[in-house]
């Protein structure tokens, strides 16, 4: 299979990689001439063979995926097929795909979890469209998922399917890192347990919540035992937002996910307004001291 | 009536004061001489007459009030009362009624709320004990509690009850400023709202959250619009935390409050351990930047 | 003044009642002839002076006020004024002001708060736009006050800064109400205090809790004690919702007023599907007996 | 090594299978004499040979631990040693040692955790005591963990420091169950996902959130695709709730845990009390429909 890849950076260009790995003929394109396989996107295109070619979307979400798709659909016609494999919003994807549908271009979105381990253990995808462009694409998601049986999802046959399910996986993923944060905190604290590390290290089998975020915050206390060189900072890249502003729209109630997402905005702030709000209104009733 | 009150500090000077403007008679005890009116617990008790003497802690809940208490049940006798004031956990007042029971002293919890502003609107009483306790002191509520039909009431006749309600009050009442704090929080950090304080303002009359604490915040903003004075930094007294316990032995849901708990905790630290380890967590799977 | 008036519902019909009785001329206009002043839109435009006609539309949030608005813009002309004094959301206004600019009408968004009481107790009104349009709707808002000094605020001059001070209000409103009712469900819950409505009566002075909520929580519990009339169902009509979405948007941890709303949405689920999430992995990895 | 195991229900017949599997010799008590080997506690301490006697308590925590310790004091002797297996609350371990301690018995606490599944895998142990305690049941410890290097910890010499991380271990479990029920919730409630639990089954290879836990939740969902049959209902055995105690006294924020506690809460109520007086108040100041 060929197919054309847009955005080599620190996900595409792996994925580059693992595809051609897989015996995939790709042709990359990414703004950094450096990594770029050619010069512009009508050259990648040109680059294509017919019937239909295939292209896939890499780039940052929102406007560097609107204008790389909008540019795509005056380079590709009828039978061809647009793969968004970014971390766009799932309501851009019907957006996207009626864009493209007007010219006969096929769309699939592709949420994409694997991080720096894609490269190596292959990326879980959860894709969404209609079986037939789904289809064109498969060569590139089986080169791409993990080996074995699990990693790969039709998840629904509406565009926005595939980013919809990542972005719960994203929102779920806050919610487990939250759970694990807290406990380490508390542990932490108190005296009784001297060795937080070990612990954790210990919890790696035959305990309820053993996983693979657990083997990393290992990895991480190995390095750093009380995580002293790092700060309580946590930036957050929307599909937690999304997450939770889906599950309003859908009246679900989603108390420890809404909560990890709340910490990490906190955890931005140099000082909390609303407390210090709390603390006027104390010192206002109790007289109690304030800190300036 | 004549009264002892021990512990004159803030609450309880002010105190001493509402209930002598009541015409009650007072003998104030605290361990500062230049406010205490007796030198000592065993002049305080002799000052007052027989028959029944009551007197009425005002002191820090824990150690001090267990002190005191201890002090008083071998100065007191058949028939005389303890009232205790203080914040004391509703747990501790069982201890201390079987404590005095053996030597016929009564025991009556009472919870205070009024702060700073208690000696001008009076301060609201929540009492636990049996009726024929309650009785002996009721000239001292009478005098303390704001005029008016509201203000007073006699929780419970187990020993404890005046001082759950006056937890749960609190509880309550780190909810309710949360409430406030976030909602100020919001409008601050919109474009749209110019004048977040006259919004404030506005709200104390006609709407559904007016409220005494919603004046006080706007007495807050008024002297310090942005509250740039003051840090974002709330402590806790045992109330707040008490109250989340014991909703967890009663298997009672209670978000909002433990929200507002923790919202305290967080606003003390100076760095998230949890959201340190997210971080940590976030860099090994994604190779996210962390801020050292 | 003359003003125009679309809606007479339960808070549209009492407005009027206040309007009127202020010395205002109100023509309304209601779907439901019973209530209508006139039989159209076109026949109430037509009964108002000229320079500037001012037009109030206060039926429900959505189609139904985009459909007021766009009928009103063929009706009115250069110098007019529409108020939506509905529950817009305030995104809504600026599109709302942008339409009618094109046609020289000017727009005020107006949050309006005060229920059932408002007609004899005055409506909170929180509002948005130039001075020039809000100035020319002043009568009205002035009428609809409450008496003295708070209850109106002129939040921003950019539309939309009334309808978002009045969504903040309603956030606010719904954390207050759940931090009342949390902590009567843990007085209620416990043997210690005997009488939780008596708790809640003397609550109304004195305290730092003291408030209009608690004043009308009072009323609920004398007419139904223990609230067994009452299901534990609670409906939420927007505002609660895009409050928590604005403070995604600005990175604003709200959690009490995001539990707030949660705890709505699970109040009106039968069963919660998330539970039965949790039963099942409770049941897979200790043998956890599950209920059918 | 000869050790003596009291309590041979679900967790403790599995546990000694494991162990004679290893080739210990176990001498199990329980008062269903169809699995006890013996007929009393003094038989089983007599079938033990001497220097050191080490018996390993089963049983629930509180009175029955309490009873069984208590009962074991007076058999055993200098030099022998008790491990509580069972799920007590890390404070009783000081307790029972301290009582231990005037015998000259040692005392050491083993949080275990494992379900089900632990004849199989192997049962993750967290210890706390002395270095020379522990070392006496370390052949013990050595059979019932899981192959490997993980899964046995000695996390402090203070004895409780095991109870405490199983303890903590439970807290952070309550919190990633409730991360993937919140993420079900959702992708259940809308139409964009068609089949579910193909995308749960799809993450587990690849994903940031692959976890036993997640395994497990696939299992069921195999079994009863939509949970259909388990009602949205968690009991909950008193770790979680400890974990809140334990945080609230350190001072340390614990939302998604807690949240994650009151859902469970949430799930035993028929009805919700704080939203009987939500809707209570909703229905007071706007005259919102009550639900009878």
């Amino acid at each position: 299979m060929h197919i054309g890849l847009i955005g080599l950076g620190k996900m595409g260009g792996n994925m580059r990689e693992r595809m051609r790995n897989a015996g995939l003929t790709v042709v990359g394109y990414d703004r950094n001439p450096d990594v770029s396989d050619v010069g512009s996107l009508e050259e990648l295109v040109g680059a294509l063979p017919d019937s239909p070619k295939v292209v896939w979307v890499m780039v940052p979400a929102g406007e560097p995926t609107q204008a790389t798709v909008e540019e795509l659909s005056d380079l590709l016609g009828e039978g061809d097929l647009i793969v968004d494999g970014g971390n766009s919003r799932w309501t851009d994807d019907q957006l996207h795909a009626d864009m493209l549908a007007k010219k006969g271009i096929g769309f699939v979105d592709c949420g994409v979890s694997g991080g720096v381990w894609g490269l190596k253990n292959g990326y879980a995808l959860m894709t969404g469209g209609s079986d037939e462009d789904v289809a064109k694409a498969q060569p590139a998601f089986d080169a791409l998922k993990p080996e074995g049986e699990f990693g790969w999802v039709h998840a629904g046959r509406k565009v926005g399917a595939g980013h919809f399910a990542k972005m719960v996986h994203n929102g779920i993923e806050y919610a487990i890192m939250q759970s694990y944060a807290e406990g380490w905190e508390l542990l932490q604290a108190v005296d009784e347990v001297e060795n937080v590390t070990e612990v954790f290290r210990s919890w790696r089998e035959g305990t309820v919540i053993r996983s693979w975020l657990l083997d990393l915050l290992v990895n991480a206390l190995d390095e750093d035992d009380d995580l002293e060189k790092i700060r309580g900072y946590a930036d957050d890249s929307g599909e937690g937002r999304w997450t939770v502003e889906a599950a309003i729209d859908n009246a679900v109630p989603l108390p420890a996910i809404a909560a990890s997402l709340f910490a990490r905005f906190s955890s931005r702030q140099d000082d909390s307004p609303a407390m210090k709000a709390v603390a006027a209104m104390r010192n206002q009733f109790g007289g109690h001291a304030v800190h300036p």
